[in-house]
């Protein structure tokens, strides 16, 4: 199975030719990218200028994946397909029309709520949970009209539930795990994975340390965790987000957890009351190890070869081919 | 000719249903519609989600134009194309970046400037005109890489010479006369439009009274207005800009003439100094208008048949059909 193309769900660092090379020498064909955390519109078409000066001056090594085909020739050139998403609604300031500008600007994946409450929902980390907003039903319904994949990593669990219920396309949690299987707030329980499933959702099984213990610190438990998840949702429902933050600067990890809304120490996803767990075997300094936890699988017996292709690639791939369409579009329509 | 399809080249009005089947009605295939006369980015999106709306509750009539298959459609289908157009470059908050943006939300044509001078150069009511900044030169390297047209509407005599000058592609005038034909701030000289058609531009002959006199107060005169330009500047390089606003509020022209920059009385094109030029003749209600002025340089030997389908649609749906696709795009990468 070595060499087969990799869809990496999930990660948040900064880019540039190099990381970008280095990525695809280790497999990687796609991987969903983070635009925004805080970012409201005009900041966020900033970094997606960014993104446009970064594939326009390096061609030959990625491509804007604005649709299942773009994954699909990115696979045929040994390139790498940069999704555009975000990990908050920030972009949209609070209007439905904006769902559409940045459909057409190439953005196909945002999450709800980053980790305070917004207009949309509640994160995972309130104390209440209010469930999807007035506005977050709005959103949910335009984002299935435009193609834009609804994700809720962060997202609170009754919000999440309700957004389950309301989208009528599968949503995607891209970096999360089973609280069945590592209990951590960041974690989603089993009425959420349950309604995911049911949906046709997929959950990109995440070896971020802090959420996923002990699990993350070898090889064999980074396999361990893909296939307990596969035990737990069927083969069709997991796939992969590392979480990884490669080239990110020093102060990122404050950014992310603080943002601009609090001066207080924010800790994210991280439990000072606890033992710090081991440091992530998978690293952002060797894209290598994404095929090398799919053959473990392999190796052991956990994934036939065609399931592990499924977790590494096959599902976020289907997720994206119908996903990144407008509601009702053609092969012709979809790039609009 | 009655019944051949008809593009205006610039209106500045407010557009629902009944406008538009109005227009559809006159004969209208496409219209060149103001977006933004001041608005900065987020104010231009706010703008472009009505659009969005109306074209999306209202499909059986209209059609954004992103490219002249757009436009082919709507002579195909009895409806009217709307190519969404602005009368100033304060949509890019002054970033190079945004034009991309701006195209991937559906913008085919900026004016680069309008009343004032701004970062890109200088208007036509400017005592001092700077000619093309460095900005400026940014800006239309940028749009002719996107495939966004450049207007010259409003924009002074030197910035408007270097611009077409710095420009690879074709540029528009759309709403503007020739000096030498009616003598106004807001029209052309010959130097100006001596380079617009040796660089395969196009100028949309006028029939707003403040810049085109007695010629705009009846059926003849539009039609000797037209004329005059053909004799001028040749049959490829003369089309129809009506500058209509239909369905304003009264505020409107307060808007247009001081934006935000002036407290004090602006006057935009009328010129209190003189007696005020009689109604024009085209007007907001009737667009069946258009195609009576066509068909009367007809009727009256000043034109051909197919001259005169040139000024009122081909000259502009060649120019669309070229300018508004990428730098070196073929038919399938025209849409992205």
């Amino acid at each position: 199975m070595s060499g087969a193309p990799v869809i990496d769900g999930l990660q948040c660092g900064r880019y540039d030719r190099e990381l970008i090379e280095r990525m695809r020498d280790g497999g990687l064909r796609a991987v969903t990218i983070t635009a925004s955390f805080w970012e409201d519109a005009l900041e966020t078409m900033d970094v997606l200028t960014g993104w446009n000066d970064l594939v326009r001056e390096h061609p030959d090594v990625a491509l804007i994946a604005r649709s299942g085909a773009d994954i699909d020739a990115a696979v045929a050139t040994d390139r790498v397909a940069i999704v555009l998403g975000t990990q908050n609604s920030s972009l949209f300031n609070d209007r439905i029309g904006f769902i559409e500008h940045f459909w057409d600007m190439g953005v196909r994946i945002v999450q709800l709520t980053y980790n305070i409450q917004n207009a949309i929902g509640s994160s995972c980390y309130e104390p209440v949970d209010t469930g999807l907003s007035r506005f977050g039903r709005e959103v949910v319904e335009e984002m299935n009209r435009v193609g834009m994949i609804v994700d809720l990593s962060h997202v609170g669990e009754r919000t999440s539930l309700e957004a389950i219920e309301a989208s009528e396309r599968p949503v995607a949690i891209n970096h999360a795990n089973a609280r069945a299987i590592y209990e951590h707030a960041r974690n989603k329980g089993t009425e959420v994975l349950d309604a995911l499933v049911a949906h046709g959702g997929v959950l990109g099984v995440c070896t971020y340390n802090n959420i996923a213990g002990d699990y993350a610190a070898t090889l064999d438990g980074s396999a361990e965790l893909v296939a307990r998840h596969v035990e737990l949702l069927g083969i069709d429902h997991v796939a992969y987000g590392s979480d990884l933050d490669p080239n990110s600067p020093a102060d990122n990890i404050a950014w992310m957890r603080n943002g601009r809304w609090s001066r207080k120490v924010q800790h994210g996803a991280s439990r000072p009351d606890i033992a710090p767990p081991p440091e992530a075997w998978i690293d952002n300094f060797d894209f290598h190890k994404f095929g090398e936890v799919r053959d473990r699988l392999v190796e052991r017996g956990l994934l036939s070869a065609a399931e592990a292709e499924q977790v590494f690639f096959g599902n976020w791939k289907r997720m994206y081919d119908e996903g990144f369409a407008p509601a009702g579009a053609t092969q012709q329509e979809e790039t609009r």
